[in-house]
């Protein structure tokens, strides 16, 4: 009987894995990855594999997303899918649970770091304080969709932050930072400075948070560790 | 000069810590833990110390309150401090964070599990569909808020999703899923069925998820892996 186990790598390299997701790859009898949905920049699929002791096969999109080689495999042997992050934040690992529920394969995850929690903590924002994520895509003609506009206003309105994912292609395309801001000043919704859109904010891949209203250690936080101009941030509230 | 490195613990139990934490941790020069702001239910002090291979000073809420302890060492050592979950989700950690800032004490974090991500990834629920996360406190004589029930309803009302995270105290004491149900049926806040107050929803830690409007994948994934009961669930949206 088989087994597909959802193992979560974390942010950065390879060693942001958990050692119980260690433990749990070095226990699998196939090991297959995928960074489509997420990247891991600190590390190579060829460190991971070694690190884990064992071979590692990078799935594509489609691959993922057909389900057919993960399940073929998962029906007989214990599959471990190595996916960046926690790894049930993508949609389409949860329909890929589903379907090998379906096909009466046990599933089991193994949770890792994600980039939900990280960028609050690093910026010392208080969790309870946001309102919902969402994701600026990188645009194409035809596709230009107004809805992270909307949800950083109904956040703001409510005096909540907004933390703004920024999409990536499994090509290597991705937003930085100072693109997803143009895209969001273009879009009318956000009142943000020009000069932040023109900023140096650091290698990417970025995330962007835009404050609501902020208690005031929040605020001493983003000036200390976020590196925030204090003529950028209301007074505390 | 000294350093103070928050490191994430992650869920459950020893093994859930990174690599990176790890190696960080064995690379201090003292150890110090707290398990009062969330707990790690599968494991204990004394086994983490063991696996890290050097001692550790469990703290209580007052020492980490004050921090004096923990600046004096980081003022001219490389201090650890474990934390559950992923590090800077406590407000505490983030006071004490500006407070070694303001001793001129260098700061880092790596990152762990968090329930925030992981009980929506378990449940298969979509992340960018949930609003504003609250908590339940233990009741006290006179603390009884009603922000709980009123986060949940705005959420709902906007259709979104709502993780209620639930108090737990430094000595020992804890909310179920249970009391915490009846505590926001008594606020009048949410319409659950009686039978649920009542069900054995596992050992605790527990937490709980309202949810809003469900897409098909969602709730045939609360169907599958959260054992819910069909009637309980509103058709597909």
């Amino acid at each position: 009987m088989g087994e597909l186990i959802f193992i979560g790598l974390g942010l950065y390299d390879e060693r942001d894995m958990s050692l119980h997701g260690l433990d749990e790859a070095r226990a699998c009898d196939t090991l297959f990855a995928e960074f489509y949905t997420s990247a891991l920049r600190g590390t190579t699929a060829e460190k991971l594999a070694a690190m884990i002791g064992k071979p590692l096969t990078v799935l594509h999109r489609e691959d993922v997303e057909s389900g057919a080689v993960l399940l073929k495999h998962a029906a007989v042997e214990r599959v471990g899918f190595l996916v960046p992050g926690d790894p049930m934040m993508a949609t389409t690992h949860v329909d890929l649970r589903l379907r090998a529920h379906e096909a009466g394969i046990p599933t089991r995850i193994v949770h890792g770091s994600s980039v939900i929690t990280a960028a609050i903590g690093l910026l010392g924002l208080q969790e309870y304080k946001f309102g919902r994520t969402t994701t600026v895509p990188i645009p194409e003609a035809g596709f230009r969709p107004a809805s992270p506009v909307e949800v950083i206003a109904a956040n703001r309105e409510a005096g909540l932050h907004t933390l703004v994912l920024l999409d990536l292609k499994e090509d290597g395309r991705f937003l930085t930072a100072n693109e997803a801001l143009r895209y969001l000043m273009e879009m009318g919704g956000a009142n943000f400075p020009e000069r932040l859109a023109a900023a140096d904010l650091g290698p990417p891949l970025h995330s962007l948070v835009v404050p609501g209203t902020l208690h005031f250690a929040e605020r001493e936080a983003l000036l200390r560790f976020a590196g925030a101009p204090p003529d950028a941030l209301p007074p505390p509230s």
